[in-house]
């Protein structure tokens, strides 16, 4: 059984440190209490989604008033050690067109799981329309809840839209000057490492990347990778790509 | 606009030769004519999920009789060129424990896309119960499904449920005498290919082999593979693990 864990994102270093008692409330603490049934010096683990990671023992429970003739539960925790985490290296930021449907939240939850550091919606000649604003807390919240699944300490960062052009010529935030560009591409070589620490991967709409913009990855240095035998959906070939490339980089 | 796949599993090789004319009926028909909307003259491709690709020309399109008064549509191909495609190599069979609920299908469906051989439920010490039957039902048609949209030749097996002992002992007929196995262990290294044409990778439940478990497996020549910085749930395990040891060994 692995360690249950609490996520706690507005909370900073500062207020973990070892000894100190903490309350938790709300769906964590009623979590922790009624699903999961933890017990008194039972052990879990502490994850802010900014690289905090804090072991912690459970102690006494409770129920406040909370207004309107409601109860929430309380948990007290007492603090026995905390780190802060580097975020993962490569940093891997997936460029990739919205899938329809949940299908862009079954992908945001498995980039979450590969490892990828963020996921920002791709805009090509043939993308479908990127996810409104209120999509985006959704999908904020399944990357959370991966991250804690994970035990990842820092949460996949969801991003804006991106057009593919800002993305080639580097302009746009996402993509930082020195980093690799890769793309998703049947006609591309097997993917190799060459020990960078900043990756963009770039992943077409279900009607693939138009000529000219596979053209204008090339010629502003993208690497064309094939990753595998057949062609895959959005959300499959984003996530075996960047099994892919996380794996290549790793050091060995 | 990749171009329109039918599935017909029940014909052989025999029933396409060059120049033939074939009568589609059924929902392939209908989706092709009533949702695809395709014209004569339109080229579509035929799978049989049995290696044979063929490409053909749509002709005329009717409605059938088909008793208690109502219709059915066909469609008559007429038959250009037919393909017999050898199956992906390597073969790689996965033995996953088969995660809960509608996560299986989508298991399913992304290694198909991803291109493993065959699944099979694995049996451990932690497992859930094995998919029903009538579940293995649903599942080929999704395997099926999943074959159409990638254009595989080759549809992906949904095997029988396979203890880990059988597995590990490859007294099994998923696992062939020369297959390298492969197990997904976060205390694993990194995948290296080894130019292995048959591959049995095991990927344990959501509750993790128990530490026998893997001593048993190393014992069995089993390679103990890293494969990303986080725990992953099952599916997502199993595809990108796939997803690096089909592009690890593709010849170069």
């Amino acid at each position: 059984m692995s360690v249950h864990r609490v996520y706690l994102p507005d909370l900073g270093h500062g207020d973990f440190e070892p000894g100190a008692v903490l309350e938790i409330t709300g769906q964590e603490a009623r979590h922790a209490v009624r699903v999961k049934r933890l017990m008194p010096g039972d052990v879990l683990e502490i994850l802010n989604g900014q690289g905090l990671r804090a072991v912690a023992v459970l102690g006494e429970s409770r129920k406040h008033p909370a207004g309107h003739g409601k109860t929430e539960w309380a948990v007290d925790v007492r603090i026995e050690s905390v780190a802060q985490e580097p975020p993962i290296s490569p940093r891997l930021h997936v460029l990739a067109c919205a899938p329809k449907l949940t299908r862009v939240e079954d992908m945001v939850d498995q980039l979450s799981q590969v490892g990828a550091a963020a996921w920002f919606p791709l805009v090509t000649r043939h993308t479908l329309t990127p996810p409104k604003a209120e999509r985006v807390d959704k999908l904020e919240r399944v990357a959370a809840e991966a991250a804690k699944q994970c035990g990842r300490a820092w949460t996949m960062e969801i991003g804006s839209p991106v057009p593919l052009a800002d993305a080639l010529s580097r302009t746009h935030r996402a993509i930082r000057p020195s980093a690799r560009l890769v793309i998703a591409d049947p006609r591309g070589a097997p993917y190799s490492p060459d020990g960078s620490t900043d990756l963009a991967l770039l992943i077409g709409p279900e009607a693939g990347f138009t000529d000219d913009e596979v053209d204008a990855a090339c010629r502003a240095g993208a690497m064309l990778c094939s990753i595998g035998p057949h062609l895959m959906r959005v959300g499959t070939a984003a996530v075996v790509a960047s099994g892919l490339i996380l794996n290549a980089e790793q050091p060995r």
